[in-house]
């Protein structure tokens, strides 16, 4: 399953509007066939190695990442209909599909068909791999990620406005890299004419990645651009980088519609710059901790990444 | 030598005014003794070492961190003149003495006396074990740790002032533990008038080692505080720790004068809450490149340390 849950990142973000799922075949412990959900959302990760394995899916296994849909569309069959021709034995699956049209109805199709289900396999896991489609299809929003590129006082530029450069080429490369896994970029009216940022992918072999960009503003944006007017108000992607400034940032952490913080920073002091967030709607202290939840932590260059996580309830 | 070195760590900061020096005797390959400089300076390493080792010092290679002393004192006699007494046929010496009233003597004085000795070995790690000591001989000033302790957007209180906590129990119980490690602790008049710290070490068995107190102020201080009227004008200790607020933290930074940055960060936001730092005189981004170097990072609890040492060329 773990296998299968690596191939489901590989759909990321291109996948959209249908979930990143991913899928392996096995038969008499070997591996016959490995998918994942294609660019656009077709063909699903189970048709992908459906059609790679042949005859050899008679008897297998399938692990997905996700239970297999139960709803035919205009644009191919059912997975689940599709696992039951090919003849396949066992399925095992991490998650239960949340989309109402499935919801279980795939697993019960696949039990009457005779086939043997085993459900709830690293669920944990899968959601993670699939967060932001989970997030859009559970909650109705997108999965939001916040970037901050500050020094070591919490400063995103000198007192002047200059912010060229802080953090040094690697932690600049690997905000492209997250540019590219993010449906949409967003950024607020001062970053907009202060720095006319393209926002595109600059890195090679994933400058096709460059996604929608968007622009938090009560008017209207220019060409090329969609207008925003409130951190509630996007649910037409499923994940969305918010890449500045401190009007942005403090706007979507007033709102509480951060789900991930990546912090870049560069060791460098600065002294009376420009902070990286204004007012989030603070009062109390004891209120700030217990929020964030340190997720990953690399070195880039001589600067220092850290990604932290909201902690939600429930 | 690395031994040796550890044990001259043991005498930092109580050996001043003397440097903190460790000796290790050795004889047929077995350690014989251990010493290190005593509180308030004496008895030094050597003596330690060669009182407990008796009649197994002849013979026996001294490791020592630093030239033996070949100045006899009212406090004592000269390092140097006890090793030839004690009849030891090696010395093996990290880092040559910067007092000028030793500076090589004490290597010739052992070698005239029939002495073997060996010199600069790993003598940049025995400078880093005695680091305040060092500075302030040879520059003549103390060396300065500033600490900050802020929130992932670089503040360290809200808007109102408070503080009270964002970093967690480890944190502070490990900024006791460097209070106990320096000579005197600095604050400033804002910090003084509003929070009225006591400074003082709250770990068990070391309420003894609570520093001296400074007060950065061009006025008068209070009882049991010392007036300090700018970052250059203390020489009579060896090691400062800054601990705040923002302005005297800037003026340190400001005069360049701040040797190792403790920056303990708690993983909450505060948004539009005081800055760590106010001006600090720069002008240029990339000029603040290069200066500052990751020494150390860790956890405390859910909050992290970093330590950045000030790059200094030559």
């Amino acid at each position: 399953m773990a296998v299968a849950i690596a191939l489901a990142r590989r759909g990321r973000p291109a996948s959209a509007p249908n979930p990143n799922v991913g899928c392996l075949l096995v038969k008499d412990d070997r591996v016959v066939a490995r998918g994942w959900t294609q660019p656009g959302g077709r063909p699903h990760a189970e048709a992908m190695a459906l059609a790679a394995a042949g005859d050899a899916s008679r008897g297998a296994t399938a692990y997905v990442s996700l239970e297999p849909c139960a709803h035919a569309s205009p644009r191919g069959p059912a997975c689940t209909d599709s696992l039951i021709e090919a003849g396949v034995a066992r399925v095992v699956i991490a998650a239960q599909d949340p989309d109402p049209r499935t919801d279980g109805a795939g697993i019960l199709r696949l039990q009457a068909a005779g086939i043997e289900v085993v459900v709830h396999v690293l669920p944990a896991e899968a959601r993670a791999a699939m967060v932001p489609w989970w997030t859009r299809q559970t909650l109705g929003r997108p999965f939001v990620t916040l970037k901050l590129a500050t020094s070591l006082d919490g400063c995103i530029a000198m007192a002047d406005g200059s912010s060229r450069w802080i953090t040094g080429d690697r932690a600049r490369a690997h905000g492209h890299l997250e540019r590219a896994m993010h449906q949409a970029i967003l950024v607020g009216r001062g970053t907009l004419d202060a720095d006319a940022p393209k926002l595109d992918v600059r890195l090679l072999g994933l400058e096709d990645r460059s996604p929608k960009k968007l622009l938090l503003t009560s008017g209207a944006a220019p060409d090329g651009w969609t207008a925003v007017a409130s951190p509630q108000a996007i649910d037409d992607v499923d994940s969305v980088l918010v890449e500045g400034g401190a009007g942005a940032a403090s706007a979507f952490l007033a709102a509480d519609r951060v789900d991930r913080l990546l912090l870049y920073r560069a060791p460098v002091l600065i002294g009376g710059g420009r902070p990286a967030l204004g007012d989030i709607g603070l009062t109390d202290l004891a209120a700030a901790h217990g929020r964030w939840r340190l997720a990953d932590t690399r070195r880039l260059g001589s600067d220092r990444l850290d990604v932290y996580e909201r902690v939600r309830e429930g």
